[in-house]
């Protein structure tokens, strides 16, 4: 077998193990193909797509929110996100959670990437979208709180990453690719 | 109150409300300081700190190791990554994952950046560390199976973003902060 294509390993058994409102733990017993047996135990969410926002309100600006992190109990710099309603698209869900979170609808959405968040023990997967040609519209969401919204310039992601509250690798992710894309982009216009 | 300082909720309440050998699921009742109550849940990891390396055998090359990612059940790329042991400092946690992940030491490693998984519902914080004057060295691991190690150039991330296996937030963030600070390093030796 050619190293680029490994043997998964066979899932001789998979149980539930935990539940709660928002999680399940589930528990599996694999035997790798070299005969090595192994429990694992992996998270699964509750299998909606989730999406998260690059907006910008110009060419050279990008808009973050700062909400409540629970699982730090302190408030966090990230970019907008939520999760895609039942028959939605994740377009609409993206524009949806823009004008909720920030107060803005765009124009125009495009997917980016997809990113994952520790395929190791959990089947998470987010849709990260650019948003560009943004307008005024506020949708009320289901945020405990007005979040805090700030605009940054997407050329200041080493100022940002100085910030204690700004850490989350997912939203750092998401604006490198937006920022190297936004990059190619002005570079082959600036060739033509 | 300024819009730079929220008032953090109150925690009114908290309850594991499931738990297993991995994971530990909590519920915090919140009053937020507009007086709106929510019930969150978050998961709590078991403590234990995290790192991640960006481990480099010349200027322009990064090692990535390619291993079955449970959670997705397919093999993910990303970079070597472990859970630090009892007593052990996050570099010296660093350099025995290299070792048991990729079979390579470094005679220097120094902290790049603390990322962050879901700070909204997980405590996960991550250490990457720039791995560098690399040398080779095996330790033996617990890993199921020897996990595939590939060589990239780093200048190479736009290829590696549109391979269906490099997907994972934490790495691809770890990736571009670790080339851009090469960069801003030579540029500014080049200017000296």
């Amino acid at each position: 077998m050619a190293p680029s294509t490994p043997t998964k390993p066979s899932i001789l058994a998979r149980e539930d193990v935990a539940r709660s409102n928002l999680f399940a733990i589930e528990r599996l017993e694999l035997r790798f193909s070299n005969g090595a047996e192994r429990t694992f135990e992996r998270l699964k969410g509750r299998g909606r797509p989730a999406v998260m926002i690059v907006a910008m309100p110009d060419p050279e600006h990008v808009l973050l929110i700062r909400e409540y992190a629970a699982g730090f109990d302190e408030y966090a710099l990230t970019l907008p996100k939520g999760l895609v309603d039942p028959g939605e698209d994740i377009i609409t869900a993206g524009n949806r959670e823009l004008m909720e979170e920030c107060g803005m609808g765009a124009r125009r959405i495009e997917p980016l990437v997809e990113l994952s968040l520790a395929p190791n023990y959990m089947n998470h997967r987010m849709q990260v979208l650019l948003a560009t040609d943004l307008y005024e519209k506020r949708l009320p969401g289901d945020e405990p709180e007005p979040l805090l919204v700030e605009t940054h310039a997407i050329e200041s992601l080493p100022a940002l990453l100085a910030r204690e509250d700004f850490h989350e690798a997912r939203a750092i992710a998401a604006l490198y690719i937006a920022r190297d894309t936004l990059r190619a982009e002005r570079d082959s216009e600036s060739w033509w």
